[in-house]
């Protein structure tokens, strides 16, 4: 029954080519309880927000956090859920609003947490796959990501989809009809994105066990879920740093020949990335990198939405492709990642 | 000229070995300033507070975010300094307070993101090892952490007295006369912490080129750090995780025998992460822990100082003072990382 991996059909593939359809789904399903929690937000003009999640959910939130910083100049706080469920402190949160992201719904001490966030004064907003959950139980506002089923360990279109809702949520928020405009295109350019070409960099990892990811703003939130897939699905030791920040430490496991890829966006954060893999790559990394403004460094296409804010939304979905592909040539089944399940309940 | 590193008396080591004294000098230098920014802090009573930093100084505001939420249950947004400095974004701060932490105060972009908070109604506090640096000119309140120079590329003294500075504020703050004594108590006890004997680790680690480190709530904090120093002075390839999030996905790398080190406080999380640590033992991997509670795990000393907000910061004494021991048996001189230079200045 079972096809070696380099041919296997996994559910991970499936998923990802479900991408699109998905992305589509979320604008037909949800747009009223955005529209509502958009206008929730509108009349509350919070004073900040926080964010609970773990795991991919969190590099959703994180990606979340740049773009409301960005469009909405209100901070966002990302709180530990531990918080609630260990050390039971009550946080003050009058004019606040929380937005808790969880696939499932299930794990207790994000349900514990974002419970917590809306009996001291937010407004509790989930974005889950499963709005019957207790997580979607608990919240003034819960928004169906729209994913559908996803069966494989890794998640996938619900890391696209969280964040494509919470995008939505923005727009909706501060009436930004560019970034509207930039999502409403993103179903179609999606099918572009997992069609991507990173063959090289996959012959540089065939056998590699350890990576460098670099991003900055919103690319780093991708940077963090990358390192993540990596580790799991292909059991490379993927490790994710702000550009800014591999300068002051991380660099010192980076010798001659160590596989460093820069993830792009085409926005502000762009010369100053690209001047970093330079650098690396001129100090003997090799460096990779979605931007063809590099000197020393080899270039990997991207696809360009037209938003600085969307551009590493497809970007991760180029990343997932890519991974999954990895994976089978590695001769790892992407849907059997090691000692993992599906669901992490953490108390 | 040169000793093998196996018998260095490094600068890190000197360094480490000046921490009880300047934990001391704190207390008389610049407990004036402490108890001005505290006042201050008392009366705007804010909202939220934001931190703004990089590289390890990041590390000791992921500590005092854990403190502050506790102590004071007041949300800290970690602000990525490109918001202001690649993004331009202004965000909105009224009766909110902003602490910067940089040992030279001087890297471009955490000068311009502590000005900008500045600027947007924000109160704005300085840890800073140099006052009448450009950070320290631009804040509302500048508290000089008193470390004495630091010249070693790895910063320890100026992380823990970082975290000092800013565990007294909260105190003074919050008027917390328990967390004051614990931290009166700090430099008697720092000496013991740089005795701990953790041989068993160094042997297990003398050829290991990969770690996993665990933490949770303020021992993530210094997991992160400690992360951080493994690869920048060891040159081996430590990442640190939440003890909640690890068997979200990171876990596929965890092989039969693969090194794990879990830093475990005396506070409410202990359970949860002796239990996680102990699951990992059970599945093979070779677990090392700062607990007596686990079953299936080798046990690491630790220095109780009977609170659980400090427990950590000496927990960071020790593991400095490991690190840069294991560097030496390793054949690597502690004062020369790799591609490293102490002032790292990003925009």
């Amino acid at each position: 029954m079972n096809s070696s991996p380099q041919n296997l059909r996994s559910k991970m593939r499936c998923e990802i080519e479900e991408i699109p359809d998905a992305l589509e789904r979320l604008f037909n399903c949800s747009n009223g309880a955005i529209l509502e929690a958009a206008q929730a937000l509108q009349k509350l003009d919070p004073r900040f927000i926080t964010t609970i999640a773990r795991g991919s959910s969190d590099h959703a939130a994180t990606y979340l956090k740049y773009a409301i910083e960005l469009v909405a100049k209100v901070p966002v706080a990302s709180i530990g859920p531990s918080i609630a469920s260990i050390y039971g402190t009550s946080l003050k949160l009058d004019y606040s609003a929380s937005i808790s992201i969880s696939q499932s719904g299930k794990s207790p001490d994000i349900v514990q947490m974002a419970q917590s966030t809306g009996k001291n004064g937010a407004l509790a907003i989930a974005l889950t796959n499963d709005p019957a959950s207790p997580l979607g139980e608990t919240c003034d506002h819960t928004i169906d990501i729209c994913a559908g089923v996803e069966l494989s360990v890794a998640a996938t279109k619900t890391y696209v989809n969280s964040i494509m809702a919470g995008l939505l949520l923005l727009a909706y928020w501060k009436e930004d009809h560019a970034l509207l405009d930039a999502l409403q295109r993103l179903p179609e350019q999606a099918h572009k994105a997992i069609q991507c070409d990173w063959q090289t960099l996959a012959e540089r990892l065939a056998h590699e066990n350890s990576l460098l990811i670099l991003g900055r703003g919103t690319s780093l939130a991708i940077a963090n879920e990358a390192a993540l897939k990596f580790k799991e699905v292909c059991q490379i030791h993927a490790e994710a740093y702000s550009s800014a920040e591999v300068l002051h430490g991380p660099v010192s496991i980076v010798d001659e020949g160590y596989p460093v890829l820069a993830l792009v966006a085409r926005d502000a954060s762009q010369p100053s990335i690209v001047a970093t893999a330079d650098q690396l790559a001129e100090r003997g990394a090799d460096v990779f990198a979605t931007s063809n403004m590099g000197q020393k460094f080899k270039p990997l296409e991207l696809v360009e939405t037209g938003h600085p804010l969307t551009d590493p939304l497809l970007l991760v979905v180029s990343l997932y492709s890519f991974i999954e592909m990895l994976a089978r040539q590695r001769g790892l089944n992407p849907d059997m990642p090691p000692h993992l399940s599906k669901v992490t309940k953490t108390v």
